[in-house]
C-alpha cells in the first residue's frame, strides 16, 4: 500500500465562499503515483467544509443565500458561541454542508460523475487556512 | 491490496425518492472477494445522494416533508440557479442528506449497526442516474 | 495492508449530548499500530452522529438549539415515524450531522487540524449504544 500527503492553502479575501479545488486534487494525485485507491479531502479548519457538488455561480448564490437562512451570521448575540469569537454561524454551516469528501481513485483518475467536482467551502475567511489531501492505494 | 469498482443505475419515475440499496452493495462486496477493507458508496450525479439510515416507511415521509421544508422546489423563480433548469432545490437537498457513505468491511460483511441501512436518495428523478461502489481492501 | 477494528460504548443519561470521543480513537490507533492509512469513525445507531468540531462548551449548546430549531423533538405528533417510537427528530437530526469521519493517519497520528475533535453525537439517548472504529493501513 502507497500513501501520499499534501496540504493546500487558502486566503480568501471575503468572510465567506466557494472555490473549486478538483485541479488541485488532481494534481495531487498525478504526484502521488497512486492509481487504484481511495482519496480523502478534508478541511482542516473546522468553520470550512469540502463538499462535492456544480460548479455553477447560481447554484453557489442560492447556497449562500440558503446556508445564511439555515444559520444566520447575525446577531452575533444570538449564539453562545460568540464572545471572544463572532464565528458561530460558520460552524453550523460546515455542519450542513460537511468536512469531507472521500473520492475513489481509478485507473489514476478521480472516478466521478460527469458533473462532479470538489469545493472548499470558506465560512469564516480573510486569513490563511488548509485542506488536507491524503491518498492511499498502489 | 485489492480493488473493485461496479456501477448500479437507477430511474425512478417520481421527482424525488428513497430506494434501499443495501442488497446491491452486498452483492457487490460478495463479486469482490475483498474480506476486510471499506467500501465507499456515493451518488455519481450532484442532485441525488447516499446515505444510511432505518428502512422505515413513516420515516421517509417525514424526511420528504423535511427537506421540502428546508429547501422547497417550488417556486423555481426563488433559486438563481434555476433558468435552463428546475432543480436548485434537488442540489440543496442533497447537501443536507450528503452524497457518500464509507462503510466498513470486517469477515467479508457490511460491518453495519442493527438498523444501518444503505438508500440512494434521489431528488431528481424521472431519468437515468447512477451510484459508484468503490472497494479496496484484501 | 492490515485492518483493526474496535467498538466504542456510550450510555448518555439525557435524550441528547454531545462527546468528544478524540481520546478513544487515539488509543484504537496506538492499539493497531498502523501509521499509514485511514481510520473510519462512524454511529452504529441511526439516530446518532459522528462529527468533528470544535470542543468549546458554548458552540454545543447552540448546536443542540439549532438542531431543535431545524427538526423539533416535539410535538412527537408532527412525524409518520412515531406511533411505537418517538425518535423521528433523532433520525433527522443525525442526517443534518452526519454518521461519520474519515480520518487521515500519518506517522502513527490522527492527521488533524489545530481545533479538530472527534464527537459522539446522542439524539436519542438514555440507552447503550456504540459506535465503530475501523482502521486500514500499514
Amino acid at each position: 500500500m502507497k500513501s501520499f500527503r499534501k496540504e493546500l492553502y487558502f486566503n480568501i479575501s471575503t468572510r465567506r465562499g466557494f472555490i473549486n479545488i478538483t485541479p488541485q486534487v488532481e494534481q495531487a494525485l498525478a504526484e502521488s503515483g497512486i492509481t487504484e485507491g481511495l482519496v480523502l479531502v478534508n478541511a482542516m479548519n473546522i468553520t470550512a467544509s469540502v463538499f462535492i457538488n456544480d460548479d455553477e455561480s447560481g447554484l453557489h448564490v442560492d447556497m449562500e443565500k440558503w446556508l445564511e437562512k439555515l444559520a444566520p451570521e447575525k446577531p452575533y448575540s444570538q449564539y453562545a458561541h460568540n464572545g471572544y469569537e463572532d464565528n458561530a454561524d460558520a460552524h453550523l454551516k460546515r455542519s450542513v454542508m460537511g468536512r469531507e469528501a472521500v473520492v475513489a481513485i481509478t485507473e489514476g483518475k478521480l472516478d466521478f460523475g460527469t458533473w462532479e467536482q470538489i469545493f472548499y467551502g470558506e465560512f469564516d475567511g480573510k486569513r490563511k487556512k488548509y485542506v488536507l489531501v491524503k491518498i492511499i492505494g498502489e
